[in-house]
């Protein structure tokens, strides 16, 4: 396994595996590795020749009073992660070679962006997006996988494929989770033991109300309702947001209808802001009680 | 030569050659050629293996109250051009296969591009930025060739290169005139006869002033004054700019110094906007008369 800090050592390297037809699998991460990372991994290199994972905290999504100095880190570690998985390139450059300093061209998207956790981060997608096309055009990739967990930026970075023509073919992953439901992420750990144990918070709401779809209800009002015992158990976590939308173009929906519902929610922890999702699909469920 | 319509098919075509080692240099165009188009079709056919021509007048990059639907085409004469000249590839694809209908990702420029042509036309960089971006993913080239009478137009896209992180050498050609001095551009033929009579304005504004500056004059407040009575020879052209800017970060200048300056012009006749630039360089004149 190699580690490459240099961007354009990065570049070159993509542009040599370019010329031997190579096939290039990319997972990009902020580090501090869990099994959902690692599930991205295993998925990649069952698609590729060469996995790249590129470890980057990136500065350009974090808003000024978020959590970019608190971002958790174990280098090590993750990089003994990687051997064990048999990533073959950990890209792993710092904020200053990855970002000049009069930088001023960035990727914007104007719609899916604009509702969920764009609310409240209001320039977020537009770092990750910014940072995933930079880290696409210096790794070249064939493919690029990311988690569902993030369920609104794996939309958002598809229709930058899409939108720019990027030749790069994007899976994602299914959520991992702990032993009590709650998502694997990177932020968990900075969560006080308290907090942690109220997490589940997410995941029982958002099971709750699949439940509920299962038998019946379609009403998003009387639906949204089946998360407010939760939250009373919860005081810790405060809601950021609990939204169903369409689960292609991301806009509200006040009824589960035929089309997928993408069920998403965000809850701010002293210690962190979780976020977890689910799809509703009231045809696959009405399927699945007719048999 | 071949004629590509399909950007599915350009990518699939750009991927085999990607694999052949083949050097591709891409002449992003609007069509309705001229000689200073060409020029850079030769530049670009010295330094690649293929050169792909593309022709798409690219809506996103007009202003509602601009020329779109006047912008001048000759399609058949466009393609022998391209045929004598020894293009390998025309990319021609139809607007509504280059952006979806709910096409919402966009690539933003936010300091090169706030002032010259940016203020007159707000929407017109990012619809520019956003289209070669594209084009590059299309394309894949090696290398792409501009013109130095878009003198904004080029230290943005460079500037997309670097930020994005684009695998492409941005090369510039020189601006090729009229025998009248008058910068080459499709849109010199919706000028009526009195109007292009008077569009030597630009030139000879800035020659004016190149001039003043060779002879020591350092004042951008009196160096503007020289195209006063240009401007009053010419009553068909309203000056939309005359801006005396630092050559690589496009900010306004009080008076010529050791770094060299861009000094670029836009004006308006009754059927076309026309704009042309020169770089001063004080310290290349004062070498110059030194000899």
């Amino acid at each position: 396994m190699e580690v490459i800090r240099d961007p354009q050592q990065m570049q070159k390297r993509a542009m040599g595996w370019r010329r031997q037809g190579v096939v290039v699998g990319l997972v990009p991460t902020m580090g501090f590795l869990h099994d959902g990372h690692l599930s991205l991994v295993r998925i990649a290199k069952a698609k590729s020749d060469v996995v790249v994972l590129s470890l980057f905290v990136n500065p350009t999504q974090f808003g000024p009073n978020e959590d970019l100095d608190r971002y958790p880190s174990n280098i090590q570690r993750d990089l003994e992660l990687c051997e064990q998985e048999g990533v073959s390139v950990v890209f792993m450059p710092d904020a200053d070679a990855v970002y000049a300093a009069d930088a001023s061209v960035f990727v914007q998207e104007e719609q899916l962006s604009q509702g969920l956790c764009g609310l409240s981060r209001p320039i977020h997608f537009r770092g990750v997006l910014t940072v995933v096309a930079k880290l696409f055009n210096l790794v070249l990739p064939d493919l690029s996988v990311f988690g569902e967990k993030d369920a609104q930026q794996i939309r958002l970075i598809r229709r930058m494929v899409r939108d720019l023509n990027f030749p790069i073919k994007i899976i994602s992953g299914p959520i991992v989770r702990e032993a009590d439901g709650v998502a694997m992420s990177s932020r968990n750990s900075n969560l006080d033991a308290a907090s942690r144990e109220q997490a589940v918070v997410l995941r029982k709401s958002l099971l709750d109300i699949q439940q509920a779809v299962s038998s019946g209800e379609c009403s998003v009002a009387a639906l949204r309702k089946r998360a407010d015992g939760h939250l009373a158990d919860t005081p810790l976590g405060a809601l950021d947001y609990l939204e169903f939308v369409d689960n292609e173009t991301l806009e509200s929906v006040a009824e589960i209808g035929e089309r997928a519902v993408l069920l998403a929610m965000a809850v701010q922890f002293p210690g962190a802001r979780l976020i977890d999702n689910i799809v509703l699909e009231r045809g696959a469920q009405a399927a699945l009680q007719a048999k």
